[in-house]
């Protein structure tokens, strides 16, 4: 089969599971639905055809195993089943269905690798369902927390009940555990969701690590006014203080290579034509490969807020509400997902952070980790109108296929 | 009776009419309502203390006249009965009470004036129960729409309906309107809604103008996206467009001497915490004493908006929604009311223009029209909270007196 017609292959597969949605544009597919078991069933079925034991975890991870010689070490290949509500056909489940195709065409060849690969489709990468996410991965690693089997989806339903209801048996979950000197590594191929290797003219970016994340809620308080009757030098307007915290945001992030810095939601009150704005609430989110530059432009941004808000004789609370670190990639395997993307492409490699949190960052609590990003249209993901192209998937296998080969 | 007890009486009155309200906080007192009919009676009782001959217009402005020679034209004080929901005990219904003192006064000190005056009490300036305002002032100088006498209230009563139940007949307005050959002009004394003469040390400031008002709807289009994975020199984020409009506006208004600019509504799409906003739909609020003033700014900021959207490849819409063009005082009442502030106080007159819309703005249609401030604690106002200290309403009262004898 021509490299070419194996992006096809894959567009047909994943066209098929992209049938296995609720209702509605796009992909609509939570974990513990019917949606995702008759994904299982089209997985199973690709998996079989590509000569791999297929089986459910306790955590409703689908492992398609490909045997190596007696008492070989595994190397772990996948992503997610799941999608968002109205998502695209990519997101997750592109990274189950290219591992397989590689280790299908591998098999036609012949290739004998010496160690054993399973290729893992995870129930729940997004959280859409539960306010959780991950427990695939977690469980691997031994870093689930069985407190979150209480949580409820927006029915009421406990994430236990529903792995119940769908087989499992989440009692299990602590024996998933995997002893890392058992386990060569992890590497996930995913759609880049950004417009970046678009912009390059680049098919496949090779991820260096996964940004750490943190969030602050920010509320400026200043006095609300009749837009009439306050001369501008007697306002305290915490509008005015928002637009430059938000300016300074975007500045700092602009001048600190591989710094992301976001104001995403933001409320005026009263928030009316003809009222000097009395409160704003506002959140700024801070996201970069390393974990020193990340908490730095936080210190400075909480630094710049407050010279605002003294300057203006405005009040203000900044709290930091959440921050995740860094995964970095394993430089070994990094460098070998290079090599064979160097060896499948004529351009040199595009290295590159992932901003999203993936599966990978629960893996890398296993064993080394690797991603592959592969270019998607117009950088458009979490939508009906995802899509990947047919020559990107094409190389995304070949590029898996020789990092199979040279692994080792 | 001394200046002191003057404002003590004002205030007496206030408390009275104060209790003319809806249940809750401070004071809701809409027109055409049981509260309405309630402060009508204590108005009439305080007019008649006063030797006015008392009647209600068709309008439901209510009049109190102190009849002059024969013949003689009239000059007009007067302000709105009604309050805004949950407003305060001075705004509006405090510009009926001061000038009837005044005139209590001028009677007691046995004081002939060459002229009739007629002290007003308008129904409906602060347009809060039916989408319209102004309807005894525009009465008076012939400029009301009779359409508006079919808009509704929230529970669907039209105007004509609430007026007609309120024993008026709302046919009779066409024949309200006066002979501007026959009205002196009018005098409006109102509490000041800001904080300048309370930072000026000053009871009484002396409008010389009402600001004009244009409002822009502004739409910067973006691309929404992952917070994490378009790089900030990617991004096409309209909140930060929206921010550089907004320090725009407050920057051109500090620098433009009796502009005021505001942005007052600032809404983002989508909105979220991790999501690049792809949309900001804003208002700009533009007044001036001076129209050339307020639409040359409203024309570079519609150019500010338009270089910062080419700038940032955002798409840009903006709407001049509303324009009202100033009024200005006329400078023959400007000059006696100053003459009788400085005659009652020592300080140097205060002269500013009125951001905010009044009944003289109305008024200016018929006749020369001037204005008075009182100061007001903390320049709050539309609260239960508005007060105006008793000394500055003996002031007002003071200079209303001053005015009476020494006009014409």
């Amino acid at each position: 089969m021509a490299d070419a017609d194996r992006g096809a292959l894959a567009q047909h597969w994943l066209d098929r599971l992209a049938a296995c949605s609720e209702p509605g544009p796009g992909v609509t597919r939570l974990p513990f639905t019917p949606e995702h078991r008759a994904a299982l069933g089209v997985l199973t079925e690709l998996m079989e055809q590509a000569g791999l034991t297929v089986g459910l975890d306790a955590a409703g991870t689908l492992i398609g195993r490909q045997h190596g010689p007696e008492g070989a070490s595994v190397l772990l290949l996948g992503s997610h089943q799941d999608s968002v509500r109205e998502g695209g056909a990519y997101d997750g489940i592109m990274g189950v269905v290219l591992p397989v195709l590689a280790l299908m065409k591998l098999r036609q060849d012949r290739v004998q690798l010496p160690f054993a690969v399973e290729v893992l489709a995870f129930a729940d990468e997004e959280g859409v369902r539960f306010p959780t996410a991950l427990m695939g991965p977690r469980a691997l690693a031994g870093t689930f927390d069985m407190a979150a089997l209480e949580l409820r989806d927006r029915d009421g339903i406990t994430l236990r009940r529903a792995m119940e209801a769908f087989g499992l048996n989440p009692d299990a979950l602590p024996g998933l555990r995997r002893d890392p000197a058992q386990v060569l590594g992890w590497v996930e191929i995913h759609l880049e969701q950004g417009p970046v290797l678009e912009a390059a003219g680049q098919a496949i970016g090779i991820v260096t690590g996964i940004c750490g994340i943190e969030r602050h809620m920010v509320t400026l308080t200043g006095t609300a006014a009749h837009a009439g009757t306050v001369p501008m030098h007697l306002r305290r307007d915490a509008l005015v203080g928002a637009a430059e915290l938000t300016l300074a945001a975007e500045a700092l992030a602009r001048e600190s290579e591989g710094l992301l810095a976001t104001v995403g939601a933001l409320q005026v009150r009263p928030g009316v034509v003809n009222a000097v704005p009395g409160e704003v609430a506002m959140t700024i989110e801070i996201r970069a490969p390393d974990d020193a530059l990340r908490e730095k432009a936080g210190v400075t941004l909480s630094r710049t807020a407050h010279d605002i808000a003294n300057r203006r004789g405005l009040g203000l609370e900044i709290t930091r509400t959440y921050a995740q670190p860094a995964t970095p990639c394993s430089p070994q395997v990094v460098e070998r997902l290079s090599q064979a993307v160097a060896t499948g492409n004529r351009a040199a490699a595009q290295f590159m952070a992932s901003g999203a949190t993936h599966d990978t960052s629960a893996m890398a609590g296993l064993c080394p980790v690797g991603m592959l990003f592969t270019a998607c249209r117009d950088g458009v993901s979490h939508h009906p109108n995802e899509n990947v192209p047919e020559a990107a998937m094409s190389s995304g296998i070949l590029a898996l296929e020789r990092f199979l080969m040279q692994f080792q």
